[in-house]
């Protein structure tokens, strides 16, 4: 698979899954993941050991995605990235701007509020 | 002009020369101008009302685009708003999605981390 979108939308669906064995696969070893407000983190090992206990902890990942457009390597998808930690939900409204070549996402950088995801993330859990 | 990337290329272009009465030409009279973290305004009028002065406090407004991808009316854009206001510089990172009908843009919305603005609107301000 080398569609940069198809590719895109793989990641997502293992994310959706929260098989994050499955969504690494479609990452390159030196992927960029870049959290705009919050920092980067770069190499697919590294976005598993951030990402995947966190999806893990969910007992729903549900990422819709409102708009998606693709040209040559770049994908573009304005999405409202769905996460329920226990009896609450966190809902983040985000665009993503992604790199894929060769078949592998190289960059993956994500434009949201940070205090939209905090103040969430302090009422799901209690902090 | 009815390429979706070109209008919004024109509207930019028209932002960052300061001139809100050439912008608001792009505009349809019921653009839906939405800065997730803040809240939409509605409408051609409401958005030379909220943006024009601001711009015209600036005394460069410069947008450059990084990343820029359209499939039908569907427009995103990656880009560094940078407004200078007396001797300070405002950068802020931002996902705009539009969506152009007919010429006109019909929806700008803009991602981006509200706290990155406050805290150096408040720095240039003195607040």
């Amino acid at each position: 698979m080398t569609d940069p979108a198809a590719v895109v939308d793989a990641f997502i669906a293992a994310i959706e899954r929260r098989d994050m064995a499955a969504a690494v696969v479609h990452l390159a070893d030196d992927v960029e993941y870049d959290n705009v407000p919050m920092g980067k983190t770069v190499g697919a090992d590294a976005v598993a050991a951030a990402l995947g206990p966190f999806i893990e902890r969910c007992t729903v990942v549900d990422w819709p995605v409102h708009r998606q457009v693709a040209d040559g390597p770049i994908v573009f998808n304005e999405r409202l990235d769905r996460f329920q930690l226990g009896d609450h939900w966190i809902e983040m409204p985000v665009t993503g701007v992604w790199e894929v070549h060769d078949g592998r996402i190289t960059l993956w950088r994500d434009y949201f509020d940070l205090a939209t995801y905090t103040s969430q993330m302090a009422a799901a859990t209690g902090g």
